[in-house]
Order: structure tokens, then C-alpha cells, then sequence
């Protein structure tokens, strides 16, 4: 039995607690300071109001400011499950903790600027083990299609583990694998984490062909299909850009570019049509500009695709200037940058798809 | 302008007339044996029925008793507009032009057993020219994401042509391309013609995921994008594999596979969820047999993925036998055959796939 703790009890930490509890681990839910209502509710009723699941009665749920040190130091696995803004939260928490523990993992999804590198962004396998003074390969980033409540509900899920060792993504693997979660593992943890990002960034480009297309009759099926394609290819693009300038990289090329696999392709097969970034996408391709659109239907929601896109918009430009990338690779990632950053339309015409 | 001819007004063929007429050039649909009732209400009001557009003035529809020598003679272009059904007809319609046109293409999706090439199917590519008389160069394949009524309305689209040397390619691109239809080209055909066959049948087996899953409140997003993401590994095991025996494909391998791009990924995109692939694995998803769903609400359609997987079931059997494929490669394409050569239910589990 190993002992894991789950920092953050949003949908998709909570969710994750299942498949290990349902292996007889001990699992605790720590919620943060922003989870308090959530985790009130657990304690009242074992319900979690936004996954709408009755949560399994082994996991032990508490509330951030009742999260005794024993608690932390105990845990064998720690997993941060926040959203791209609890991270810091997240990352003190796992510090307060006077002993490191086995393996650390995340379901975060984002890229951090960094001044060097040619500012060009890195993952969070690159910044989260100095913050944790950990070994990079005690790491494990977690990618895939993976919608939390179905993941609740027990549909068959398959999602990719990586670690820059591939021992830790497979001794988190033993933990977490049941019958309906199953776990592909891979050592390619920064193209993993580069794609899981950046997906949610390219999804508000490929669902802006739904708002602009979508009618009664019809779906707009060629449009989305047609930039699904292109996002995956720049997704490969991007990737393998974000990868070279990272240290934790290194040899650790596969075969197959993580963008064709589930982290990538897969990933934003489910993200497309659902989820704040593509309604952010829905709205652009109605011909809403992208500041109107966050300062009314989205106001104060946060769209990890819009940070990310923030985050890589000048060292894009740059390496481009370049010639470490290259525009006609990107017409896609151009358009939605151009959007995110003058705040304006979504300009985009297929016609700028190479031949 | 160029005089094209379209054998075969399904939906397929008659919505290609479209941008090739709005670009100017002179376009004749003729009907096949089965199409008179379309082509009567062409001529009559100049709607499509089928497809459910008023087709534009300038195309000329012809009934197949119709067609006169000279239509055909003067064809500067005959597209074969036809499903695999109807391919005998158009190459024996083709055939009847005294003089060979300058190009040939295909919307026809399909492979064709051969005793030669070890039992390996082959594309038309390898196929179609022998019959036709005309060297293989003068052939364009067509792929991608297109549904022929989003066509019609205009909707941006963008396929892929291929030839095994560019020039044709580029040539029907020149004819063809809209500001609404666009068109990549490759040399990649062999691979092109594979993907566009297969994913039909590939289809099959993801689409039974929403049979198997779908509820009132879920569309079973995670086992649908875990099982669309195999397929697309699976097109690329299986389309390099096909490529190997064609005599066409040569040095035709392009640095990205063709799986990746329009006519793997992206074809396989608008399929899952449209269509009579579609429909079937749904059925099969929900736990009916083939051969019930093929004689109850499949009765007398043709579903093109029933015949390619009927083509290739046992040269996939033997190429595992000998090591040329791998079982651990295929595993969805296993339960596909598997449920297709026993009429039997479609038995997969997502444990079947790689760790």
C-alpha cells in the first residue's frame, strides 16, 4: 500500500484519486485554499459538487488549513492537481513536507517564460524539481484524453505517463493502473508536457471553425478537421522547439513525436468541442474580438490556452526572426497569437495552409 | 478552360463539379446506371437530391444512356466520381473514349485483392492505370476531410491530391482550387489511396466506442479519442505496409506519413461519427453482432470498411504469420477483422493496447 496525497481538489485531482483508491491505496485529497466549499462537501456528504460524483469513502478528504505535516510527510506520491494557477500553492505545500517523498506528479498543464534559454518557454519538468529540490527524473507529467468525470464514471481512459527515467512513470503506473484507467508510459516527458500545453492553445484555433461554420444542418465537420489536422502538425512543430532548449530533454527523442500520440492528437480530440478553451474558440470564429470575449462570457474564467499563449507569443516571434522556426510551419499558431495578443479578431483563412 | 467529365453523381462526384465549374471550365456529370433518378431531377429543376443542393447551371448532367462518344473523347479530365460498387462501370465507361483523357482521378475509396505481391492488396493506383491503358503518372488520387454536402455549401475544405509525379497532381489542383476548396499536393499516392481505404474500416472500430459508452449526459469522449488516437498508428502500420508491395509507391516515401496529414488523421476525423461506418460501429458498440447488424439495419448498404476489411483480413493474417506485421502493431485492426470474418460481436478491451 503506498500512501498518496492529492494537492488540489478540483475535477481532474479528484478524479485521479479513484482508480488508485479502487487498488487499495491510501489516499488523501487535500483541497486548497479556494476548495474549501468543495471539500465541505465531501466531508458532509462524500459528494464532489462539480465532478457530480459521489467519491469512493476510502479517500480522506481535508481541507487545506486542517493538512497536518504528518500528512505531507508521510506520502509516498504526491500529486499536484491543481490548474495552472495553484501551482505556487501546490509546489509550498509539497516544501512543507521535511521530507521529499518517492515521486512527485502532476495533472498541471502549462509553460513557464523563462528570461534564459533564448526565451524560449519551458515545461514544468524543467522548473518544478529545482523548485522542489528534487531530482528531475522523480517527476512524472501525466498527458492524454482524459475528460475527469468520465474518468469518475469508469469509461475506458487511456492516458501516458512520462519521467525522464521511465522507472517512476512506471512505478506510478503500478499505483494507478486499473481496468478501465490505463496507462501508456514514455520517457519523452518535455514533448509530453509541451503538448499537453500547447493543445489547449491550438484547440481555440480549431474551434473557432465551429462558431464560424456550425449551423442548424450541419457541424462545420470539414473546417474542424481540417485544422485538427494542422494543429497537430504544429503542435509536432512547437514541441520539438520547446524540447530542444530543454535540459531535461536531452536524448530522450522517441520514435514517434508525442504530437501523434495521446498527449497530443488525442488529447485534443477531447478538448475540441468541450471545455473553456474551445468556447473561447466558438466565440472567435462568430467573429467576437478576444478581448470582448474575456471581459464578458469569460470574464474571470481562466483559459490556460490564452496563458499559454501569453507565455510562448514573443519567443515564437523571436525564433522566427530567427529561423529556428518558421512561419509557413505555424499559420495556424500565428493566427491565434496575433488574437491574444492585439486583444482583436481571429483573422484566418485556409488559403494560408501550405499547399 | 478544360473539359472535365464526372462518371457517378452520388454526392461525392456531383459536389466536385462545383469549384471546377465556378473556376470556369466546362463540367459534365454523367450518371451511372444506378444515378437516373438523380440526373432526371437535375435535368428537371437542377436540384441534387441526394445531396440536397441546387447544383449551378453550368454543369451539364447527362444519364448514362446518354453519354455520347464524343463527351468522353473530348474529355480533357474523367474523374471517377463512383463508391468501389461502381468502379467496374466507370473504367468500362473510361475505356469507351477512343483516346485517352490527359488525366484520370478518383474520389473511389477501396483496395483490391491480388493473388501476386504475397496476397498484399494493392491501391488503385496500382490498379486503375492497368485497366485504363494509361501510365500511372497520369492518375490522381484524392483524400481528406471532405463531406460532399459541406462542399456543396462552400464550406472551407481542404483535401490532399496526389500523383506518383507531382506534375498531375499540381495540373488538377490548378483546375480544381477555390478560395473555399484547397488542395495539398503530394507524391505520397500509394499511401494516400491506403489511408483513404482504411480509415473507413479503422472507423469501424473506434466508432463502437459510442455505441459502447454513449449516455444521456456523456458523449464517451475518453475511450472515443483513446481508440481514434490507435487508429491513426494503426493507418501508419498498415499504409506503409501496403506501400511496401505497391510497384507505384517506389521512392515515393514522404518524410511525414501520410496517415499523419488530410487523408489519414483528418479523413478519419469527419468519419467517425457520420456515415455507414460510423453506424455500424456504433451498433457494434452497443453489443449486436456483424452479421445481425448486416442483415437487420445495414440490409443491402454497402459499408466500404466491411469490404477493405474483407479485402485484407487474411494477407493482414499471413503478414503476421511471417513477421511482416505484428499482432502487438494491430490490435484494433484484429477486433475489427476478427468481428468481420466471423459475423461475430466486436470483443475489445482497452487493456489489449501497449503499455
Amino acid at each position: 500500500m503506498t500512501n498518496i496525497v492529492v494537492l488540489g481538489a478540483g475535477v481532474m485531482g479528484s478524479a485521479l484519486c479513484i482508480p488508485a483508491a479502487s487498488n487499495g491505496h491510501a489516499v488523501t485529497l487535500v483541497g486548497s485554499p479556494l476548495d474549501d466549499p468543495i471539500i465541505d462537501s465531501l466531508l458532509a456528504t462524500g459528494h464532489h459538487p462539480t465532478l457530480d460524483f459521489d467519491l469512493p469513502p476510502a479517500i480522506k478528504a481535508v481541507k487545506n488549513t486542517d493538512c497536518s505535516a504528518e500528512t505531507l510527510v508521510s506520502a509516498d506520491v504526491i500529486i499536484l492537481g491543481v490548474s495552472s494557477p495553484g501551482v505556487g500553492w501546490a509546489v509550498e505545500k509539497t516544501r512543507s513536507a521535511e521530507a521529499a517523498p518517492t515521486l512527485v506528479s502532476l495533472v498541471t498543464k502549462g509553460l513557464q517564460p523563462t528570461p534564459s534559454h533564448n526565451g524560449v518557454p519551458l515545461t514544468y519538468v524543467d522548473t518544478i524539481p529545482q523548485s522542489l529540490d528534487i531530482s528531475a527524473d522523480k517527476l512524472v507529467g501525466i498527458g492524454g484524453p482524459c475528460i475527469a468525470r468520465e474518468l469518475a464514471l469508469g469509461f475506458p481512459t487511456r492516458v501516458v505517463f512520462g519521467s525522464t527515467q521511465l522507472g517512476a512513470a512506471t512505478t506510478l503506473r503500478e499505483i494507478f493502473q486499473t481496468d478501465y484507467y490505463r496507462i501508456k508510459t514514455t520517457h519523452d516527458v518535455v514533448q509530453l508536457e509541451a503538448c499537453a500545453a500547447l493543445k489547449n492553445f491550438l484547440c481555440i484555433g480549431v474551434s473557432a471553425m465551429l462558431g464560424a461554420h456550425t449551423t442548424e444542418n450541419s457541424s462545420a465537420k470539414n473546417p474542424v478537421a481540417a485544422l485538427f489536422n494542422q494543429a497537430v502538425l504544429e503542435l509536432r512543430t512547437l514541441s520539438e522547439w520547446i524540447a530542444r532548449a530543454s535540459e531535461s530533454a536531452g536524448q530522450q527523442a522517441t520514435q514517434d513525436n508525442m504530437a501523434f500520440d495521446l498527449a497530443g492528437m488525442g488529447d485534443l480530440h477531447v478538448t475540441v468541442g468541450g471545455g473553456r478553451n474551445s468556447r473561447l474558440g466558438y466565440y472567435l470564429g462568430q467573429g467576437e474580438a478576444m478581448d470582448s470575449i474575456l471581459q464578458n462570457q469569460l470574464l474571470n474564467v481562466t483559459v490556460e490556452g490564452v496563458d499559454t499563449g501569453k507565455c510562448i507569443a514573443s519567443a515564437v516571434q523571436s525564433a522566427c526572426d530567427e529561423g529556428t522556426l518558421h512561419h509557413k510551419d505555424l499559420p495556424l499558431t500565428l493566427a491565434v497569437l496575433a488574437s491574444i495578443t492585439t486583444g482583436a479578431q481571429f483573422e484566418f483563412d485556409m488559403a494560408q495552409l501550405p499547399a
